[in-house]
């Protein structure tokens, strides 16, 4: 048992921050939260004390949808739309991955770069290449960081260096589940990149893998008109672009991840909300590729499960802080846009899908209640708080100003995670 | 004279970027660019080079629109439009300026934040308050960077505890213009609030101050649809919202910067061309307020005037790097809205902005042609120079990841900058 004293602040629910100032989390042994107390229990006066003073304590982040092989291209390249930026920046970048010594230079940086954000948790995509994967997966490992792992499968309007055949992905991909079959906290996941760059038959087959092997799926869903226009001229017989994965099961038969959704209205909003599929909101891509903007706030009324993600390298920051601020603005700006008639975003809203909204895919992870994973960063905020600050206005200015500079621990599952090697 | 060397980038025009890799800037003794030479001319072999090796340097940065009395502000409370969130959060904040010594504690850390992020140049709104606002220009003159302060006027549908009469504002103007009389780097500029708050007495009075004493202008415009309809039903005989300014000779009749003009279309767009008037677009704040999207590149095609600012603190950050980048983004929405019809700005444009387009409001700054002052960032993005980028990709790079930790050095009119004192 291990008991950690500081201001600790989560989100239970979506509509208020619970603040404990200068509480304690009482953490089991095997790295769960067993409760939180606001002063220190009598039976638990012999349990030595890790006392952050007056640091923050919060859930840590969770990126629900990122590209690792698009790590280098972070920051750069973002004058096009969604389809030609694919095929004139992402995908050359993507064939490189075939170099497995460039990918181990390129992954280590990237795991070392979740860990900085202190990003626990993520979704990750690799590449079409299985050794590759098989090593971003390790990398994951040996940094004891969580995430789901996405081989990906592409064999259609996808340039021959970088496309594989359905059986390479599913040859892969029972590789890849039988090399992780006793890791605690990396898990395989049926990647497909997206509906243009797959076969039906491809997908049929990812889809029966999905159910033999009780897998869960990932994929792109709705980010861009033109590729919207493009799956409907593709796919004539699906009744929207979800329904062409669900046909193949590939659509909350398993639990799914759905990036973007910006254009997600109607019969594919009541397929996403039937399936439980995850909405993966991505507002710093859908700006940067000028997508627009997702309606983020009607799915959540709707009931719908959201998570956040920074789709680096359409997204230019691997860091949550600036997702949750950029989902309150983009928000915002679709409230003005319909001049007033729909709510934008609050910050606890967005915390909570940048913690607990996003950990669900991954158990019980995101907040400090009974049971939940104690995924957690201690965050020193001290040259911010200059002014008598309250502590749940410290946190909304360390989310908007602060960053990596300012976080002093990191831990996932119980587990403080040292630094791990960028060579 | 003084000679450095390092990779070398600026706007001159807004269309590119102009590399010079590992070449020379000359700076005169005046502190102004002589020229650019990409090997050391031989007329020069016995000046000692200051090398900065592998690292950028790029023209300072210019805000052109901050409220120094709303740092402490700064990453909060934006959860209101306009109108509610200046009653609501600033007002009170800017009320506590009558006290000179937090005004310094406040002023102190603004002043610091502007050099520590690059800023060398900015217009700034003080308060209604002549002592704090003296205090405010001498920070600026003690610190070496360069600024245009404002005493604020505001005399109607403002709170009893931040209202001054017109007489007041004059009369500490007048105080302001004799305090910088010989300052060679800060100067006064006429500051009414905006339309809503100052009477026509007062508008008229400054706008005869203006002319008087050949002073420059800055406040607010078309920034929130309800602002806009608010000056419409208080001004019925203006035919627009820059129209109330310009009857009082308050719109280009001496050099004007008008922030935001998210709503300025037909004749308040032309009477700003005709006048010259200055728009400054603030996106960070348009969209932590919900303003909306403002119209640049149309601003940008008809030949106006355009600079970046802040807005600190309805913009959550006193990074011009970041408000590049909004910039950018906020223009992909509008495209996107658009369904492309309008272009989005290009790295190079915003940077221009940011350096060239907001520098012309000081004379020759933001650029390293010939006869422009010297105001200079060495950037050290060695961290983020992984993988033999161009110096263009660098830059993209440091603008959209780095931050004021990777400038090593900042130069105001040929001045190498200390760090300002905090206390």
């Amino acid at each position: 048992m291990k008991i950690y004293r500081a201001n600790i602040l989560h989100t239970p629910t979506p509509d208020a921050f619970q603040v404990l100032e200068r509480g304690y989390v009482i953490v089991s042994d095997e790295g769960r939260v067993e409760r939180l107390c606001p002063t220190l229990p009598d039976d638990l006066r012999d349990v030595p004390v890790t006392d952050f003073g007056d640091r923050l304590l919060i859930p840590a982040m969770n990126d629900l949808h990122v590209h690792a092989p698009q790590y280098r291209n972070m920051s750069l390249a973002m004058d096009l739309e969604l389809l030609p930026w694919l095929n004139t920046y992402t995908f050359p970048e993507e064939r490189r991955f075939a170099d497995i010594t460039y990918a181990g230079h390129i992954y280590r940086r990237f795991v070392h770069e979740l860990w900085m954000q202190g990003t626990m948790r993520s979704a990750v995509f690799a590449t079409i290449h299985p050794e590759a994967t098989l090593l971003l997966a390790d990398l994951f490992t040996e940094a004891g960081l969580g995430a789901y792992v996405g081989l990906v499968g592409m064999d259609r309007n996808s340039p021959d260096y970088l496309s594989n055949t359905t059986e390479e992905v599913v040859e892969g991909t029972r590789r890849l589940v039988e090399h992780l079959r006793a890791n605690p906290l990396v898990h395989p996941i049926i990647t497909p990149r997206f509906v243009p760059s797959c076969s039906d038959t491809m997908l049929h087959r990812l889809g029966q893998l999905a159910e033999e092997l009780q897998l869960p799926v990932q994929s792109h869903l709705s980010e861009n008109m033109s590729e919207v226009e493009w799956v409907h001229s593709l796919c004539p017989d699906a009744s929207s672009y979800g329904d062409a994965y669900y046909r193949h099961g590939l659509f909350g038969q398993t639990p799914t991840l759905m990036a973007h959704c910006c254009y997600t209205e109607g019969e594919e909003l009541e397929l996403m909300k039937r399936n439980g599929v995850y909405v993966v909101h991505c507002p710093m891509s859908n700006s940067n590729l000028s997508s627009g903007i997702a309606p983020v706030r009607t799915f959540m009324e709707q009931g719908m499960r959201v998570a956040l993600g920074t789709d680096v390298s359409a997204g230019h920051n691997m860091s949550m802080l600036r997702v949750m601020q950029y989902a309150i603005q983009v928000s915002k700006l679709r409230y003005a846009e319909s001049k007033g008639r729909c709510r934008f975003l609050s910050l606890s809203e967005v915390f909570y899908l940048a913690t607990k909204g996003g950990g669900s895919f991954f158990g019980h992870v995101g907040s400090f209640e009974p049971g939940y994973d104690f995924d957690a960063l201690v965050v020193d905020d001290s040259y911010l708080n200059f002014d008598n600050y309250t502590v749940e206005q410290r946190l909304e200015r360390y989310i908007y100003l602060g960053d990596d500079r300012d976080i002093r621990v990191r831990f996932c599952a119980g587990r403080e995670l040292p630094e791990p090697p960028l060579e």
